[in-house]
């Protein structure tokens, strides 16, 4: 028999969100896996850190942050494979995974590589939109409006395009396109309904109208905007 | 001193999939608040079930469900000014809520009402998007992908237009406008890219593609779609 591969979203950063399933799955596993910078810390390990039993064993991913997508490629590669041997095995594996795995996820590219011959199941997580939103009091979406998620890396005349036609947004990962992004929001004349959230849930969490938000964003940051005055009454 | 409203998300159904800090604030709640349809019965209080200790009071909102806003609004009216007086002689209040509270969520017309007056804390949940992709076993998506989100009861037009320009999308509220989504999708050539999930991690949870859904589908169902091929290698 060889075991079942879990992929489990671990909600946004604070340990508390994540679900009762994950805290099961986390609690009850002898093999977790996840990604970490190479040579550096995982922020998924951190979020799980509290319930990883004693003697479990841990297969770390070591994911380059290059622009190229080879070398991230092949440390799926090899994740992939120890994974792979682990099952076969018999053992059952609990992939550790940021948020929610097939949101933006990086558990894709270990479902893309091993779903076809293993048994996967996959553990929805709270995403960052959502945590964001509840933050900042900011509710997403009601009724029948639209929500367009967008992320910040996108260039700036498709952002235009895309945000002016939208009636509420989320605009991920932000980072280093916090300019550019806030740009097109004033060009659009929707600076004043966009609100700025990074590290949520995090001891470093900053809540703030977008106008009043660092030039420097952290990568794990979030634009949120929402065309109706008061569109939830 | 006054109480504190917590706006508590729950998640799709699955009652595993309530995050461990809604378990927590229900298992000590001493006053819970949720929407029930009128004379019948409250999914939200279905999932939390398991949760809610007993000698809890319970303060129930009946929301008819009609075309017309007037009488939900009313109902929140109603139970708003419950809520307030239990905040107001200190208690806590636990509010239920399916799935995400500012994820359409109903838990919105209650912030509307009483934020302005008490504290308020929002707990994100794990919404059906994400529940209904990871059963499906299909990524919603991934690196600079953009997500469309609409609901069902657009007009067909506008279905059209936008999904025809999006990449990836999730539909909810599918219900009775099964065969005008469906239409789009084939208009649209994209009916072999779209799967329909109902009812997700409930007992009876249907996941097939979108050809083979059922005409009557129920209003807790939704279609995915992701232009890609293989959209996450």
């Amino acid at each position: 028999m060889t075991g079942r591969l879990y992929g489990v979203g671990l909600g946004p950063g604070d340990p508390e969100l994540l679900t009762l399933k994950a805290a099961r799955l986390i609690a009850g596993a002898s093999v977790v896996a996840y990604p970490a910078l190479t040579g550096g810390a995982s922020f998924a390990r951190s979020i799980a850190a509290g319930l990883i039993p004693a003697g479990c064993r841990e297969i770390v991913m070591d994911v380059p942050m290059t622009v190229e997508r080879a070398p991230a490629q092949a440390a799926y590669d090899t994740g992939a494979e120890e994974i792979a041997a682990a099952l076969e095995s018999g053992a059952d594996v609990v992939c550790l995974c940021e948020g929610d795995p097939f949101f933006y996820g990086s558990f894709m590219y270990l479902f893309a590589r091993l779903s076809g011959r293993f048994e996967v199941e996959v553990v929805p997580g709270v995403t960052s939109v959502s945590a964001c939103s509840a933050r900042a009091g900011r509710p997403l979406v009601a009724r029948n409006e639209r929500l367009t998620v967008l992320p910040g890396p996108l260039p700036g005349a498709e952002l235009r395009e895309r945000i002016g036609g939208a009636e509420a947004v989320a605009i991920l990962k932000v980072g280093r396109h916090m300019a550019k992004i806030r740009g097109v929001f004033a060009e659009l004349g929707l600076l004043d309904k966009a609100v700025y959230v990074a590290r949520v849930g995090l001891p470093d969490e900053v809540v703030c109208p977008l106008a009043q938000a660092p030039e420097a964003a952290p990568y794990f940051s979030m634009i949120l905007m929402n065309r109706g005055d008061d569109p939830w009454l």
